[in-house]
């Protein structure tokens, strides 16, 4: 079962500010990135259409610590693993290193923690347990070495 | 019936890009941040989730022309004029203005066109005419001097 | 000496994604309008260029707690208390709570902290101590009730 | 000497919004993106900091026709062509075509113009020539068939 998963992306010109660097909020939009790719690669969408109900993962927490600033057209890796798997809940960890130009540096290391809900017919969001079907999927990674 | 409207906002840090200024794609922003602020004084949503069934309002066209740079903390005023009224369309005009600090300079213009969409069952936008009541609120502005 | 400032603002469609909700990258976003709001009522921008040299404020820590979607048009509170003032940092709480329509929800808790840097000649940031003409502005908010 | 080039994008999540469909703003964005590529294709960045002065291509005019939807996850083909070359400005047309759901679409096609800019000592921008190093990489394309 897979635990980790990683793409690389070129930081665009509009994800910068004025201070010439990527804007902090921006690392958020990354660590989403590399999530939804995760469940892709396992053949599930974010947006679980196909499920019915509709199902959906908002976020309960997300962090972030920075170190490093990331600047336009560098490459950052976004590297995931999953660190907690509860009956509602999955936990992320996701490292972005910078890759181009080398050295390899890390630039920052954030934490998501998406929970599982269900739309009711009025609208309101409720927390469910993951279906069995995605909860199979995955597991937690093996602690970082 | 009213065919005008203006607000104020102050350019956020996030709206810059490394060049110091406010990003090219903001500008579109700040002409829907009038666009919906016009509709909700004349007492609707842009989002009219109150009709059956629920009404959007889409872009078809938008452009603009931009003349000087906007900078963070700036005070810019976005002033919409509503430019041709049609059976599914309606068109503005936003004239950007930089008020603060001053003096009072024109930064960018730019034009919007909305066409009146309902979703049908299947999810598909199908244009339709406004409804009556939303077109009886507004007119076409007569020629800025 | 302040240690506290609220500004409301109201939803913005383009701050919205396709789950119906405001994205939850931009609490973030919000988080900082209320950060630099807090400078500015003290005659401070967070962009220092009158300081010679320029100073920026970095963050090196963000994160948010979820509780509540927050929608299109909603009215919310962003109220931000000094948390923690070190010779190089400066950490924030800023509580969001729904304000209309009400009544009043906390919708989401988030912490920053931010560093003081100056730019080198070579453009590199270099973490220093705040001014003392600023760092005499703030002081810690007393516990919340 | 080239005169079009192509990237592809898969939509992220953040850059819906509420009504289900990738947000208007977000268009010009990705035509931003396959400009920065084609320049980066030719071995220049469009913040070209090794020349001296650095230079600047700031929009002057950008405009799009909005024509399907654009959803989540679907593959979208960013194609420029270069449709205008003068002394201090370039134009270009950018047809954006879903390529993943098929069939191909066409959903959008937008319009840049850029002006080749210096900043003067005081920051103030000032439209210049384009270096002859760069106008003679590109040049217009033949009309489209």
């Amino acid at each position: 079962m897979p635990y980790e998963f990683k793409v690389r992306r070129r930081v665009e010109f509009s994800e910068t500010d004025m201070a010439g660097i990527v804007h902090f909020s921006n690392f958020f939009r990354y660590m989403e990135t590399v999530e939804h790719a995760f469940w892709r690669s396992l053949g599930y969408s974010v947006f679980m259409r196909h499920l019915d109900p509709p199902l959906g993962l908002p976020r309960v927490h997300a962090s972030c610590d920075f170190k490093r600033p990331l600047k336009f057209e560098e490459i950052v890796e976004l590297h995931l693993r999953v660190t907690e798997k509860k009956r509602r809940t999955v936990s992320y960890e996701i490292r972005m290193i910078r890759v181009e130009p080398g050295p390899e540096e890390e630039v920052a290391v954030g934490k998501l923690t998406v929970v599982c809900v269900r739309k009711s017919a009025e609208g309101k969001m409720e927390a469910v347990p993951f279906p069995e079907e995605l909860a199979a999927l995955i597991e937690v990674a093996p602690p970082a070495l």
